[in-house]
C-alpha cells in the first residue's frame, strides 16, 4: 500500500535539490536562458540520450567521463553545441573548471542551434551568478525552454505504508520529435528515494518506451536528446512499485506536455493501436500515424478523412488488411472491416470530435493481441512558420 | 549505335495508341476527369503496383485477372476506388461490361478520395463518349490531374542504326509521396518498340527504384501508385540498351516533374549521397533528407541551416560520424570532416544558391562507396492549406 501525492516545487520538490534559472544573454529580451540543478549531496545517475549518429558534444563529455556521481548539471538554451567536434567538448570542460569548489562531477546540457561553438565567455560569466541555495524550479524550467510556449514540470510525494515517504520531482523541455528545429528534448528528474543505481537505470529505461519514446513523432531523433534521473537518497525511503508508479506518471505527463505544446500544434491526439500482429507492430502502426504529413494536416483542417488513416495504416509495413481493419474517433466507430457506412451524419458527428484539444483515434487491426499507445499532434500553418524562419 | 529524339504527342506519339480526356462530371466546373489509352492491337502488359496492403480495388482487379493482353486502359480522377472492398471490385466489373466488343481485356485504374464508392453512372456515361480514334494526349493527362498544377507527358523516337525506329511515350499525374492527399500517382507509357513481356517488366522494375522510387518523399506508400507501360510491338523494331535508356529517362523526367509539382512545393532539390557504406545506406539518407520536416521546411525558409542536414543523416540509421561527414550546396561545401567553417559570407553564398528552383544538396559520408539521388521539394504554407482543405 503507498499514495502518490501531486506536490508543487518541480526537481526541487526532492529533499536536497536546488534549481534556479537566470539570464545570461544567450536569449534575445533578457529572457531566462541558464539553469542549473544543484544537490547538496553527491547524486546517483541514470541517462537516456539520443542515438543520433552525431552525438552533441554535451552527451560525448558525459560518456568518456565513464561512472561517477555528481552534484550538478549545468544548462543552457540556444546552443546544441552540436558538430562542433572536439572544440565542443573543450568548451565544456573550460566551461565547467570555472564552477566553484563544491560542485563535484558536473554535467552539460545544452539545446538549441547546430553547428555553432558556444558562447563562452557568456556562459561562463552566467555560471558565476548562480546561487545554489535558490529553489526556484519556476525559473530553471524556464531557462531551458527555446520555442516552447510553456514550462513542463511536475512533481509527487510518494506517502509508504510504514510512515515513510520520499519525492520525485521533475521538468522538461522540447516538443519531442515533433520539434525538429530545436534538435533537442531535456527532462531532468530528481528524487530523494534510497534507489540504487541499477533499478534507476532500468525503470528508466522501461518508462522511456511508453513515454517519451511513444511521443517521437518523426524519426527525426535529435542530437541533444536527454533524459536524466538524479538520486541522492536522502529520504532514506523506497519501493519499486511506487516509485515506479510516479515515474511513469511523470515521464507521461511530460511526454503528453511536450506533445500539446509542439510547434503550432492546436490539437494532443492519442492513438491507440490495438489487434496488431505483437506489439512491435502495433508501435510502427502508431508512429506511421504520429509521423503522416497526411494524417497531421487532416488533423488540423479537423476534417475526419479515415481513408488517410487507413492509407497510412496499410502502408506502415505491419500486417493488416481492409477487411479486417476497425477505425474509431473516440467511441464512434467510423469503418468496420469492409463495412463503409460513412454519412453524413457520421462525419458530422466525427467533425465534432475532432475539433476537441485533445481525442483519441484507435485502430483495432484485428490480426493478433499487439497494442501501442503513442501520442501526436496536428500540423498547421504555425508549424511551417516557426521552422522556415528559425535561425533568421 | 542509337539516337533519341524528343518528339510531341506523350501516350499518342508510339505508332497505333489512341488516348483522350473527356469532362464526366466527377471534378467540378467541367474539368476533365476521364480518360483512356487505347491501342488498335493487343498489348502486352508490364507493371509496378503500391505496396500498400490496403490496395485500391483496381489494382487488386487486375492482379485477379492473371496473365493477359489488353487494348485498353480506362482512368478517372477524383476518386481511388480504394477501401471499397468487393463492392468496389464488382463497380470496376459493371463498368468495364459497358464498354464496346473491339474493347478487349479493359483495365481501370482511378485517383482521388479513399473510403468512398466510385460514382459509377456517372463513369459509365462518361465512357460512352469515349471516341477511340482521338489522339488528343493533352486531354487524356489533362484528365487524370488531380490537385497537379500542369501535365506530366514527355515521348521519345528511337533511330536504330539499321535504319528501323520505335517509339517510347508517356503521361503521368501526382506529385509521388509528398502529395498523400491526393494517395495516388499515376504513370503510363506506350510504346511500339518489339519488346518481349519479360524484358519489359525487368526494365521497369530497374528503373523505377531510381526514379519514382527515389521520389517518394514520405514513407506514405499510397493504395493506388500504378506505373504501367503498354507494347503493341507495331514499329517491328527494338535495341535494349536505346530502349532502357530512352525508359529511363521518361521516368526519371516524370518523377522529377511530380517533385515539382508537389503540393505547394516551391523548389525541386536533388539530394546526392555518397561516401555511403553501401547504396542501401544511401538510400535511407537520401529518403530521411527527403522526408524531413526539419529540412523541408528549412528548404521553404531558403535558410542554409546545414545542421538540420546533419542531424538528420545522423537520425537516418545510416553509418554516419561528424568526423567524416561533408555537406554540399551545389558545389559549396558548407561543412567539412569536422571543420566548422560556416560564416557570414558563406552563409550569403548558400543563401543565394537556396533561393533557386532546383538546386543539389550533396553529402558525402566518407565512409565506402555506397551512392544514391534523390529528389525532393520544400514544404510551405500551400501545403498544409492544400491538405487541411482536401475533402471539404
Amino acid at each position: 500500500m503507498y499514495k502518490l501525492v501531486k506536490i508543487e516545487g518541480g526537481v526541487c520538490a526532492s529533499d536536497g535539490f536546488y534549481a534556479d534559472g537566470i539570464s545570461a544573454g544567450l536569449k534575445p529580451k533578457n529572457a531566462k536562458d541558464m539553469a542549473f540543478v544543484y544537490s547538496d549531496t553527491l547524486c546517483e545517475i541514470a541517462t537516456v540520450f539520443t542515438t543520433n549518429k552525431m552525438t552533441a558534444a554535451p552527451i560525448r563529455h558525459f560518456k568518456k567521463k565513464g561512472e561517477f556521481q555528481t552534484n550538478f548539471v549545468l544548462m543552457n538554451a540556444k546552443n546544441a553545441n552540436a558538430m562542433t567536434g572536439q572544440a565542443g567538448i573543450e568548451d565544456i570542460d573550460e566551461i565547467l573548471a570555472t564552477l566553484p569548489e563544491k560542485i563535484v562531477n558536473p554535467v552539460m546540457s545544452s539545446t538549441g542551434v547546430i553547428g555553432v561553438r558556444l558562447p563562452k565567455e557568456k556562459i561562463i560569466a552566467g555560471a558565476k551568478r548562480f546561487d545554489v541555495t535558490k529553489k526556484d524550479n519556476n525559473a530553471a524550467a524556464a531557462a531551458i525552454l527555446t520555442t516552447d510556449t510553456f514550462t513542463k514540470q511536475i512533481a509527487y510525494k510518494v506517502l509508504l505504508a510504514d510512515g515513510s515517504s520520499f519525492h520525485i520531482g521533475a521538468m522538461a523541455k522540447g516538443a519531442g520529435m515533433i520539434n525538429p528545429a530545436m534538435a533537442t528534448m531535456l527532462c531532468f528528474i530528481t528524487t530523494d528515494a534510497k534507489i540504487d543505481k541499477a533499478e534507476m537505470q532500468n525503470l528508466l529505461d522501461v518508462h522511456v518506451k511508453t513515454t517519451f519514446n511513444a511521443a517521437s513523432v518523426d524519426g527525426d531523433t535529435s542530437t541533444n536528446d536527454t533524459v536524466m534521473l538524479l538520486s541522492n537518497k536522502k529520504s532514506g525511503a523506497y519501493h519499486q512499485e511506487a516509485f515506479s508508479e510516479a515515474l511513469y506518471k511523470i515521464m507521461r505527463f511530460l511526454a503528453r506536455e511536450m506533445v500539446r505544446d509542439g510547434e503550432g500544434a492546436t490539437k494532443l491526439v492519442t492513438y491507440e493501436i490495438t489487434g496488431a500482429k505483437n506489439d512491435e507492430e502495433a508501435e510502427v502502426v502508431a508512429k506511421a500515424l504520429t509521423n503522416s504529413l497526411l494524417v497531421k494536416t487532416a488533423l488540423y483542417g479537423e476534417d475526419p478523412n479515415w481513408g488517410r488513416i487507413a492509407a497510412t495504416v496499410g502502408a506502415s509495413g505491419a500486417e493488416a488488411s481492409e477487411e479486417r481493419l476497425k477505425i474509431s474517433f473516440e467511441d464512434l466507430c467510423v469503418y468496420d472491416r469492409g463495412r463503409l457506412y460513412f454519412d453524413a451524419e457520421m462525419e458530422r458527428k466525427a467533425a465534432a470530435i475532432m475539433q476537441r484539444e485533445r481525442f483519441r483515434i484507435c485502430c483495432d487491426l484485428g490480426i493478433g493481441d499487439g497494442r501501442f499507445t503513442a501520442f501526436g499532434c496536428d500540423l498547421g500553418y504555425e508549424y511551417v512558420k516557426i521552422n522556415a524562419d528559425y535561425r533568421t
